[in-house]
């Protein structure tokens, strides 16, 4: 496979969205970033902040927040937006994905608000006090091409994505789940396009739940996601931590941070999720 | 002072709407609330968290999202209201925070996007693994009635807010910041009322920020905030603990968490804020 670039990837490809009209945009959303009954809610968010940047003219998401509203399809999409405000350096604004129902109405799947500017017109200055996850190298991870399962049956955007899971984290899958609210792993994209702010936003909600490994086995789609972009990130996979501290009332919260190869943490975000119990029959236990 | 309760407090006077028409509210901003250029943030996030309760037919915000535009001022403004999705026990939608300039036009002030629901029909499983800060108990912490400065000459919202500051994140205040990323304080509201999902929206804005302390003086601003309301809150000042992991390019993180004083993890919060650099004769130096 020939080394994919930015603009010229998979991932390019499958969030491509075409001006219609002054504000709404056209997208046709591929089967392969399906995972259980919809499509990735990481991807969903990288498509909105690609569409939203393009309307609000800014290259970059700073901070996009997207709620989850109803199961979205591979097929035809229609993204309209709503600029609240345009400043100087930043500008703020909203996006809508929608989907026809059979009878051709607008369905809303995802709502997004945003702030927008260019990454790489900020100051250098770097005051983190956060330090990068402990992870094992690459090389000691685990990915897909490593389970016993066979991989024609995983759900498609496991071939999407290029992840290793440390084995720390990595209990639930066996059944053991170290109890720890916790998951760590290495994130690229398979095609080895290098990573920019818009595919931060699909590693944000890329890895397994952090409820796995708290023995939680359940489905937990997102309500609402937060991600903030703080800088481009350096060539190479990038290390995503996860962590929950708040698993209450039927609901998580769980934060990812994202770290390049040269140690900085270039993205950071929450999301709420739902618990919600798995019918019987897909109960592992 | 008689101790007022929810629904009759200062605070509730002060947020409340009235509906204009389907899904439109009115208010009077008064100016108690005002920092600096403009309304408080937080108490901004509480009207606008009222409005779209409201709006939605949902008492609680369980995950609320601003994005500030334009300075609010004291005076009318209009609420307008969209509804994104109404489910079984949920609803999602956005609302706008519009004020008239000189010519009559509405210039929008803040922007929001919520879910809200109800939050004591709840299960009430807890597993956080988060503890609560250590600090101080009220009588050992440091409120505005004992600062040496005249408190005609605070921002108002100091006389609305009752805040008890722990000492070991107070060194900011006499130039001698703690070069820590964090900031402790009880909470609760000259009136005692007791808390409820709202005025936790006060809360989570309504410390001095976190920057203060790693000696950063300067304005600044929120640029967006989210907060999850996860409980509603037992009787009693809440206990706010406020941290920072990156600061970085001019912007800074800053997440809250406020606990309860039945020692429950309530609600947590996470803003992305612009430094600006003060002219110099505002400089404390």
């Amino acid at each position: 496979m020939t080394q994919a670039t930015i603009g010229s990837s998979e991932f390019d490809r499958d969030t491509r969205v075409r001006l219609r009209t002054d504000g709404v945009f056209d997208a046709d959303l591929p089967e392969g970033w399906s995972v259980g009954a919809g499509l990735n809610g990481g991807y969903l968010l990288a498509l909105l902040g690609r569409a939203l940047g393009e309307a609000l003219e800014r290259p970059d998401p700073f901070t996009i927040t997207a709620h989850y509203l109803s199961g979205t399809t591979p097929g035809p999409a229609v993204i309209r937006t709503d600029v609240a405000a345009r400043r100087h350096s930043t500008a703020t604004g909203s996006a809508r994905l929608l989907q026809p129902d059979a009878d051709g109405n607008e369905v809303e799947r995802v709502r997004v608000l945003g702030t927008c500017g260019d990454l790489s017109a900020l100051p250098a200055d770097v005051h983190t006090t956060a330090k990068p996850p402990e992870i094992p190298p690459w090389e000691h991870c685990v990915g897909a091409e490593h389970s016993p399962h066979d991989a024609e049956r995983m759900p498609p955007i496991v071939h999407r994505l290029r992840l290793r899971l440390d084995p720390a984290t990595l209990g639930w899958a066996i059944g053991e789940p170290s109890g720890k609210g916790e998951m760590r792993a290495w994130f690229a994209l398979p095609d080895g396009r290098d990573h920019d702010p818009l595919s931060l936003l699909l590693a944000v909600d890329g890895l397994p739940s952090v409820a796995f490994e708290l023995g939680i086995d359940a489905w937990v789609p997102t309500v609402e996601l937060t991600a903030h972009v703080r800088a481009r990130p350096a060539p190479g996979p990038v290390r995503v931590a996860l962590t929950t501290r708040n698993v209450a009332g039927g609901y998580l919260e769980e934060d990812a941070e994202v770290w390049d190869s040269e140690d900085r943490l270039v993205a950071q975000s929450r999301q709420l999720a739902k618990i919600k119990p798995k019918p019987s029959h897909f109960r592992s236990q």
